[in-house]
């Protein structure tokens, strides 16, 4: 997808969309350049109709991620997205019009050398498909094949699918079930997932579990939120998930009757300091010097804080012990040296 | 546990930890009441000292829910705990001091008709196990067999099993591997997760993975936050994996290019007034008229909101075109008839 790869050994991308209107190019441009700050790698775009189409040549020749033209309905608005320089175009099946408006995609694409999303919908299924198997995983994988087999029979294939519902264990299943059957390279995520804070958990709940089946060469979490949330939201997925680490992580002990220190604030100021840092470590706030350093055995870095004093450490071993006050600044000296 | 059922085909139950201080029996008590509020079935208390474990006896004559008593180090105030009428006790086999004293602690579990939780950590392994696997889910399980055999030798059966690493797949492969082996029940959670956004998204992805195979009887989100934080995540995970639902669940499009209203603020406002509303059912909040309803056809109410006015749905059916200042009101209304 224009100078990012995409499935088979790469990395897992992180992809986001903008909800700004597409027309307005100084604000899509500017959305998209903050997300690449916050490492979307992949970019969405609404093309609901053909100014929005034709606002993406100068879109892209202002950012340096790929572009995916999001078309629903009018299969002649991905052509014109792929004209005017998308990397790729996402179609659904279920509105784009038919199999003779899908072949009239893929031959633009393939001349142009571009790329194409199938994106499956629970909410706009065939109705076919609805009548035999109602809003099901298996609903869900036969659009998917009846699709990819277009694609596969034209000859073509530079695409990925996604198999979304906002039901996860559904979700779930049906990307089992297809990456059983094709080889195609995944985009997974779980649609209409919900606001910024039961969104990110229920997305984490899909998306993690098939990043542990090994399953996924694209994400992106869907929020009812600005993007910016999205991108971090899926960096911490990949990072939980053990597939991709970006920046520090910090680990945390919850606070308990044993804590004497006020943890949550540290920890919220060890972590706001870590975003900044451009190193790949992991960091532990303990707020029990007792077993803290032992119970954070796997971090490079770390504080346990105590009554009034705590103690610094590094792989578990104590350095000194520190002034309660003076506990972020050495933790980050530290780190920094 | 008390008067609530672990394990086998009981549901998978929403526990959580206290972090005030045990001694404090008023504010423990008012923390434990607020906690049972947000669904919260069963609780956990650091018990440091003797003077810990002797509040546990005020602590349980105020709350409803079954207390289990948090031990390290001294196996003595496990049993005093479960003297002063702890409904189980929490211990770490890396620290407890060995097999004489777990039996001694099983004895009193037995006599008083009590349950007891072994809680591995990768943080306070036994240095045997350590020293032959390092830190992995192959020394974790071992670490549970161990203690395991211990109780099963004694003839005692009322345990649960946690198995915890701040490291994601090392847990949950840990826990699909113990869980190959054992059919004891198991409370599920990823220890020292972090801050109330990234530790809840850790967490999801952790125990969200695990329920979706089918393990875990209870869980806990382990959260640097107050513990209210941590039972609402609880709520959002089990729901996400489909295992048990409690209240409103709301979904909501991620906003793009198309959308013509203030979703973001629409679906904050629709998701706390669905917060006090007692009903198990899902309500959509969509940003487009146009595909809206389809998209959230799995939803029992829902609005989709376009320029100045939006239109009502009730399982994807339109009810009736709204002026767009009054859908929230309208919706409501809809939910309550």
């Amino acid at each position: 997808m224009g100078n990012v790869l995409v499935g088979g050994d790469q990395p897992v991308r992180v992809q986001s969309m903008t909800n700004t209107d597409t027309r307005d190019v100084a604000a899509t441009v500017s959305q998209i350049r903050r997300l690449e700050e916050l490492g979307c790698e992949i970019i969405r775009v609404a093309v609901p109709d053909s100014d929005a189409a034709k606002a993406i040549k100068q879109i892209v020749s202002q950012i340096n991620l790929p572009l995916i033209a999001d078309i629903h309905f009018k299969h002649t608005l991905a052509t014109e997205a792929l004209e005017n320089g998308a990397a790729a175009v996402r179609i659904n099946p279920g509105n784009i019009g038919g199999k003779g408006k899908t072949l009239e995609v893929i031959a633009y694409a393939r001349e142009l050398n571009r790329s194409i999303r199938v994106g499956i919908n629970a909410g706009s299924l065939e109705k076919d498909l609805l009548a035999e198997y109602g809003v099901s995983a298996e609903a869900l994988v036969k659009s998917a094949l009846r699709q990819t087999s277009i694609l596969e029979e034209a000859g073509f294939a530079q695409f990925k699918v996604s198999i979304k519902a906002s039901n996860v264990p559904m979700t779930v299943a049906a990307y089992k079930m297809f990456s059983e059957i094709s080889d195609a390279p995944l985009h997974i995520g779980i649609t209409e997932a919900g606001t910024v804070r039961s969104g990110a958990i229920k997305s984490a709940v899909g998306i993690g579990a098939l990043l542990l089946s090994g399953i996924g060469d694209t994400i992106r979490v869907s929020l009812t939120a600005p993007p910016e949330e999205e991108a971090s939201a899926a960096w911490e997925i990949l990072r939980a998930a053990g597939v991709r680490r970006r920046g520090v992580e910090v680990i945390s002990c919850p606070t308990c009757g044993r804590t004497e220190i006020d943890l949550i604030k540290l920890a919220g100021e060890v972590e706001k300091a870590c975003a900044v840092i451009n190193k790949d470590i992991t960091v532990a706030v303990m707020g029990c010097p007792v077993n803290g350093p032992g119970e954070a055995r796997e971090a490079d870095y770390g504080i346990a804080g105590g009554r009034g004093c705590g103690i610094l450490f590094r792989k578990g071993e104590t350095v000194k012990k520190v002034r309660a006050p003076d506990l972020l600044q050495e933790l980050i000296k530290l780190i920094m040296e």
